[in-house]
């Protein structure tokens, strides 16, 4: 038995880097000030917090004062659509079109649908088979009621990453402001907010090794938010609350530490599991290929999909060699419900269910891929055998006379 | 020149304990989970979530299911105001009054503001000389369309605790929901759901050297919310998000260190500085007088009026000597505008610019009390010299035979 976990659910969370909660520390335990207050020793927390402000805007390609820091992802998606679509109920424009797909987070998808009870009216773009989204059919879905369209940039069961300059080109063509949630992709490819035409972006610290309960929202100037949390004006007014000070430190620390280097070596694992997991016969992989000179797919995403065996119980299999691997989002884990991404890019029930999600980080090392490489055939194979549909397709072999 | 601050801004956020630290790093780098995902190390952060409610809960007497962690004070007084109101708007009962003070916090009235241009009715009811409702106020302002009554229990600028048995018990003799926000009271006087009748309670961790980031509204069973922030539905639906495990590690850590002794310590610091300060001539405390055996008053707050000068000025002197105080809320601190909270209790703009929030930790020391003892006065007469008010004053006293 392992005494330390392998840890490949990164889509999930990730461990925060010892150096970010040193950082953070010091903004505990020393330089405590409420950066509202106007003492110098709030002024000082203030200070550190314009200061990384600048980092994430400079990350992007945008202004300071268009960085607007968040509780985290789920917050920062949740101001951007209810946000924008009452800004304009408020200004009785009459608009009332949102654009998104159908492989979106839980957190996109429940905003639309909420805003759906409030008279919103929304479109959801299918995707082809690797989950990406046809310029052509975002731009036929845009009518001159669309206030907002929001296309999640990384995704974060297949790993499939948009094309949103192509995307964005469509937007700023028919003149509606584009939204990407990119907590996925933050740190792993770039994003520009010029080049890819877009006023909001939704960005967060917990996938990149920094701290849960942060993230930021960038906001184009210009862009009509209604606050979604009020108080006491923090943020431009846009956000209120106390600034998390150490959160955001930790948050920019981590962005600071995050490199290219880091991306190969992810990108490189990531080969060593995909071209080892295929071996297994009646695996598959769920969503693009791992061409690396086309960048379609996160360098730390994995998606497999095993003929007549249920995830989950590989899973539980794995887990008992302390593998922390997923089925789909973390956020969905707890429900029965083949993953809404994976039915989305045509997998049948079945093939949805026998998924499995494996997510590295820079902290993974090959020796964990190649222990991993020999667990999931194991229990592949452990798992065919006994399950009813295995035992079926077993037994059809023999008669056919051919062995396992 | 003094090397460390004399923080007296606590109402504003306080310094976190060593010891919550370092619990929190413990599930920074160590039990990083992702306290959805399926697999043990992630139930293992479940688990240290769970337990970590039940000792909230049991902090203020309500079950475990009723607590909702979230990101702070300001996004649990949203919750509480437009969750409720929303809930009243989408089940259409034609319910749309609300009723609060005049001396709430900015989220709560900011909030209540945008309510109202979502069609809701507010009721902001006054307060005495003291900060105090009048229960039978509130009784007469509750009508057949109240859906909800949210009253501070300790007021954040002048530390009035409001009777909140009494308040509760009219909410419940006419069936309205009761809610508080308890962030400046929490651990420092008894908030108990059953016998304050509360539905719904506002917590949070930075007050009480817990970190900056993390909250809890308690929300009694049966009360029906629209959820603020939509997503994977975490916290029983009514909170989505990843949730923030080393923050709320820390927050129950701050609950656990915190203890009646340590309110004894600094309502002895606080009444020092209030009898030190009300030596001054031309000096006033705002808010309930300090008889401890009526516990009116928050154990770390004191408030001062100082007759012909700016309470911002004197702040400035004493940061200079980085003594850390307050005129007002840190929120509103960089407003110009007097406080609500102080023209609420009757104050004149004057008397209002001219007021000191001096606010207490047990982190403070009586040395600490002596100091700043020693530098308001100089200071309260070097501004009345060079003030052109305090000057004119000066002059009528030597024209009328007195000395300065």
């Amino acid at each position: 038995m392992r005494l330390k976990e392998i840890y490949l659910d990164n889509g999930a969370t990730t461990k925060v880097d010892p150096k970010v909660v040193e950082k953070m520390n010091y903004y505990h335990l020393e330089k405590y000030g409420n950066s509202s207050s106007n003492h110098s020793f709030g002024q000082d927390a203030k200070e550190a917090l314009e200061e990384a402000r600048g980092v994430i805007a400079k990350s992007i390609g945008c202004r300071a004062e268009e960085i607007v820091f968040t509780s985290g992802g789920t917050e920062s998606n949740n101001l951007a659509l209810k946000g924008l679509a009452f800004a304009q109920k408020v200004a009785g424009t009459g608009k009332n079109h949102l654009i998104t797909t159908k492989i979106e987070h839980d957190c996109v998808l429940e905003s639309c649908k909420w805003l759906e009870k409030q008279g919103f009216q929304i479109t959801y773009l299918p995707v082809d088979k690797d989950g990406f989204v046809d310029p052509e059919k975002l731009r036929v879905a845009i009518s001159d009621k669309t206030v907002l369209v929001s296309i999640i940039h990384g995704n974060n069961e297949i790993g499939t990453i948009q094309d949103l300059e192509k995307l964005g080109e469509v937007c700023q063509e028919k003149n509606v402001p584009f939204h990407t949630d990119a907590c996925q992709s933050y740190t792993k490819t770039e994003i520009n907010v010029e080049k890819q035409h877009l006023s909001l972006v939704t960005l967060n610290a917990h996938k990149i090794h920094g701290p849960k309960g942060v993230g930021a929202l960038y906001v184009k100037k210009g862009t009509k938010l209604t606050p979604w949390q009020h108080g006491g004006g923090h943020e431009f007014g846009i956000r209120s609350g106390t600034e998390n000070i150490p959160g955001v430190i930790g948050f920019v620390e981590a962005v600071k530490l995050a490199s290219k280097k880091h991306v190969e070596t992810m990108a490189k694992l990531r080969d060593k599991l995909v071209n080892g997991v295929l071996q297994i016969e009646g695996s598959r992989l769920n969503g693009p290929g791992i061409d690396n000179s086309e960048n379609k797919r996160l360098c730390n995403n994995t998606n497999f999909s095993f003929e007549r065996i249920e995830g989950e119980a590989l899973g539980g299999y794995l887990d008992q060699h302390w593998i922390c691997s997923s089925t789909g989002s973390a956020c969905s884990s707890k429900s029965l419900e083949a993953s809404h991404v994976l039915k989305a890019i045509g997998l049948s029930d079945e093939q949805a269910h026998g998924s499995l999600r494996l997510t590295l980080s820079r902290f993974n090392t090959e020796e964990e891929i190649d222990y991993a490489l020999k667990m999931i055939p194991k229990y592949v194979e452990k798992l065919r055998k006994i399950s009813p549909l295995g035992r079926i397709v077993q037994a059809a072999k023999k008669l056919a006379g051919g062995g396992e």
